[in-house]
C-alpha cells in the first residue's frame, strides 16, 4: 500500500464516520478522529502507520493484548463451522467455554450464562437475586458504573415484562474511598469500619427484607480504581448473609487478569453469590459477557422458567474466542505477569511520578488496573479541573500514547501483556507530559 | 472423522451443556438437548450428521441463511486486521456499515448508533426519543417484544444514571389484531379504524405532552406476525405527530429482508423517527445492534453529550459483517427472492394446510415471516392447548425440522434463501404432523 492510499483510508474512515456514525458518551460535534485500523499487543496503528502505545486497553478490555494470534485463530476456525445458533440448542464451544469459566470460579459455582455484555450480565445477575430472594431492592455505591441498559424490557408488553418491573428499586449508597473519605477516616482500617456501619444503617432505614442483593464491583474501575480496604468485602458479605440479602460482585472490569488474579475478589475474603463478567473474559474479541451462579441460586431456577434471554447469548464465536483467550492466558502465564509488571513496574514507576509531580495527589491499583489522581492542591484535594484535564489528554496522544482518562484521573491500564520496556516508555510519555502540558496551572 | 467420534462430540456437548451452561427462558430441567454443530444455507447438522431444515432461522435472525461465504470470509479477513476497538475512535469497517444500513433508509436518516443487539438498540432509541421530546412516557403494545434489558443504568451509581431514570414510565395499549380483535371489529378496515380510536384515548388520558414516543414492531413478530390492517401506520404517525410524540419503529425481526423487504415499514405509507434494527442486519454473525437517527433528532446531540454507550459498540468484526451481508443480500437479489418465494410457495403452501387441517384458525404472513395459529375450535378460535402445541413441536423436531413455536402458533420463518423445493420439503413436513401427531385432539 503506497503512503498515499494509506492517507487515504484514514482520510475516508474519518469522512464516513463524520457523516455517517453516532458516538456514544458524546457531543457528536466534539468526536473523536482519532483512526484505529489494525493492532498487535500493546500497540494500535492507523492506516499511514502512526503508532500509539494502548494504555488504555480500549476500553479496558484487551486484557490479552491486540490481535493474539491463538484467539484470532479460534476465530477463524469456528467462522468456517458454524458462526451462529440459538441459545436453546445444545453447542460445543459453549460449554467448553462455561466449563473454562468455571475452572477459574470458587467451588460451589458450576453454571454460567452467557450474554452480549457486561450491561446485560448485571442486568440478568439482578434478575436472578430477585427472583432467587422473592425481595426487590437492589443496594449499590454511588461510585460504580454497572452498564447501560436499563428499559427494554419494561417497555415490552408480553409476559417477559412482568417478573422484571423493578426498575425504581435502586437504593445507592456510600463506598469506601480513603483519599475522599465520606467518613471523615483517615486510616484504611478505620474507612473500613466507618463505611460498613454506613452500610449497615442503609439497610436496616430500607428494610433488610426488603432487598434482594448488594451489588458492587469488587475493586470499583471507572469510579477510579478504588481499591476496598483490608476487611470492608468481608464485612459486606457478613452484613448481607445476616439479612439473607446475596452479594453481586460485578467483575466485569475487574476480573479475568486485569488486577493480575483471575478474579479481583480472588484477594479479599469474600466469596459472592453471583459474579458478572465480561471485557477480560475474551478481551472483546466478540462482544460477550455473562454471569456465574452459585450452585443455590441456580438450584432455583432448576424446575422454574429463568425469564431472561438474548438472540446472542453463548454466540459459537464468542464461545470459541473465550475457550482460546483463557487457555492462553493460563499457558502463557499471562495473569502472573500482570500480577508481576504492576509490582516491579507500574506500581514503581507511577510511585517514582508522584515524588516528582506535585499534580499527582494519590496513585493506587495493583496487576495492570491503576490510576494517577490529579490535584490542583495536595492539601485540599481539589480536582484537577477538566480543561487541563482534556489538555493532559491531548498530550499524551500527540505523544503516541492512547490513555484512559475519567474525571481528574489518568487511568493506567494496558494489556496484561505489557513489557518492560512499554511501561517505561509510557511512563517517560507520562512523565514529560505532566511536566509541560501543566505548565501555568496551579 | 468415525462415526463413533462424531456421536462422542454429539455426547460431550451434552454432558458440558448440562454441567455449566445455564439456558435462557427455561426451567434448566426443561433445556433442550438438541446439538447444531455445523451448518449452511437452510440447514444445519449435529457432529453424526443429523440434518435439520431450520424453519426458525433459529431465533428468526439468519437472514442470509447459514455460512453465507462472503460473510464468513468477510469476518475472517478482519478478525486478522483487527478484533476489537474502542467504540470512541474512528474505524473504517464501521463508516463503511454504517453508509450500507444509511443507503437502505428512507431519505433524512443519516447517522446510525451501534449496539451489541436488538434489546439495547430499543433501550437506546427510547433514551434518544425521551431527551429529544423532554417528555418521559413509552407507549407500547401488549403484545410486543422489545427486549430484556431494564435495570442496569439504574443500578449505575455515577452521572450516567440520572438522564436514564425513567423505568417506569411504560404505558401499554392494544395494537390491532382482526383474528382476536380487542374492537369487536370484522373488517381490517374497522380494526383499523377502532384500534386508532383505542391509541388516541390512552394519549387523551396519559396526557400527550407527557410522552415521548410510541414504539411499535412494524410488523409484530413474536408476538404473532400481525401484519397491520390497512391505514393503521399512517395514523398512528398522524396521531404523532398531532402531538409532537416521537414515532420508534422496531425492525428487529422484521428489517433486513424478513418481509420480502429491506424494511418492513417500506410497505406502509408511514415514516418514523428512530428505527432500532439488529437480526436481520448481519444475520447475528456477529452479536450487533443499532438504532437508525433521523435527522433532527441527531441534532439533538450535535453539541450535548448523548449519555448511552456500551464497551462493544461498532465492533470491527460485526460491522465487516454488515458490510458483507448486505452487499451479498443486495448483489444476489435475496430480499427480493424473500418476497417471491412468500408470494409463490410459503403463502400457498400454508393456505394448502389450512384447508386441510382444521386445526389452523388463520394463516398470515409475507415474504419469509409467517404464522399458522393453531386452535382446538374454528368457531370459537380457542388457541391449541400447551401439550399439544409441545406434541407438534417434538414431532416437527422428530422428522428433522427446526420450527420456532410460540403460543398456539407455529412461525413458518426460514432464511430469506430458502428455496421451492426447500418449501415444499417443509411443507410435506407440517402436512405430516398436523395430521398425525394431533390425532385424539379435540
Amino acid at each position: 500500500m503506497t503512503e498515499n492510499l494509506a492517507e487515504d483510508l484514514d482520510a475516508l474512515a474519518r469522512e464516513l464516520d463524520a457523516d455517517h456514525v453516532f458516538h456514544s458518551w458524546s457531543a457528536q460535534s466534539q468526536r473523536s478522529t482519532l483512526v484505529v485500523a489494525s493492532g498487535r499487543g500493546t500497540r494500535v496503528w492507523d492506516h499511514a502507520g502512526r503508532e500509539y502505545l494502548d494504555f488504555s486497553s480500549q476500553l479496558v478490555n484487551v486484557n490479552i493484548g491486540h490481535q493474539h494470534p491463538a484467539v484470532v485463530q479460534a476465530i477463524r476456525e469456528q467462522a468456517e463451522l458454524l458462526t451462529t445458533v440459538a441459545p436453546s440448542t445444545v453447542n460445543l464451544a459453549r460449554g467448553e467455554a462455561a466449563k473454562r469459566i468455571v475452572g477459574h470460579a470458587p467451588p460451589g459455582f458450576d453454571k454460567v450464562f452467557f450474554t452480549n455484555g457486561g450491561a446485560d450480565a448485571i442486568e440478568n445477575a439482578i434478575r436472578m437475586a430477585r427472583l432467587h430472594s422473592g425481595r426487590d431492592k437492589i443496594l449499590s455505591t454511588y461510585r460504580s458504573y454497572h452498564g447501560n441498559t436499563g428499559a427494554a424490557i419494561v417497555a415490552t408488553g408480553d409476559w417477559r415484562r412482568i417478573p422484571n418491573e423493578f426498575a425504581r428499586s435502586h437504593v445507592h449508597f456510600f463506598g469506601p474511598y480513603l483519599y475522599r473519605s465520606e467518613f471523615w477516616a483517615t486510616t484504611p482500617e478505620e474507612e473500613s469500619e466507618r463505611a460498613l456501619q454506613h452500610l449497615r444503617h442503609v439497610i436496616e432505614f430500607e428494610g433488610p427484607s426488603s432487598i434482594a442483593a448488594i451489588l458492587l464491583e469488587s475493586i470499583p474501575g471507572t469510579a477510579g480504581i478504588l481499591v476496598p480496604p483490608p476487611g470492608y468485602l468481608a464485612g459486606v458479605r457478613e452484613l448481607a448473609d445476616r439479612h439473607g440479602i446475596l452479594l453481586i460482585l460485578d467483575e466485569v472490569m475487574a476480573g479475568f487478569g486485569r488486577t493480575g488474579r483471575w478474579f479481583a475478589f480472588d484477594g479479599y475474603d469474600v466469596r459472592p453469590d453471583l459474579i458478572a463478567f465480561a471485557k477480560g473474559v475474551n478481551s472483546g474479541y466478540i462482544p460477550v459477557g455473562g454471569v456465574l451462579i452459585s450452585d443455590p441460586v441456580a438450584a432455583t431456577f432448576e424446575d422454574r422458567v429463568f425469564p431472561g434471554g438474548l438472540t446472542y447469548s453463548g454466540h459459537p464465536l464468542a464461545m470459541a474466542s473465550i475457550v482460546a483467550a483463557l487457555d492462553a492466558m493460563a499457558s502463557e502465564g499471562i495473569v502472573d505477569h500482570a500480577r508481576e509488571i504492576g509490582e516491579t513496574a507500574i506500581g514503581p514507576g507511577l510511585a517514582g511520578l508522584a515524588e516528582r509531580h506535585a499534580v499527582i495527589g494519590e496513585v493506587r491499583g495493583e496487576g495492570v488496573f491503576w490510576a494517577m489522581e490529579l490535584v490542583a492542591d495536595r492539601e485540599t484535594r481539589e480536582p484537577l479541573p477538566a480543561a487541563a484535564m482534556a489538555r493532559l489528554k491531548s498530550a499524551l496522544v500527540a505523544r503516541g500514547l492512547l490513555p484512559f482518562v475519567v474525571d481528574n484521573r489518568i487511568h493506567v491500564v494496558p494489556p496484561c501483556v505489557v513489557t518492560e520496556e512499554e511501561v517505561a516508555e509510557a511512563m517517560t510519555i507520562y512523565d514529560g507530559v505532566l511536566g509541560t502540558a501543566l505548565e501555568g496551572e496551579g
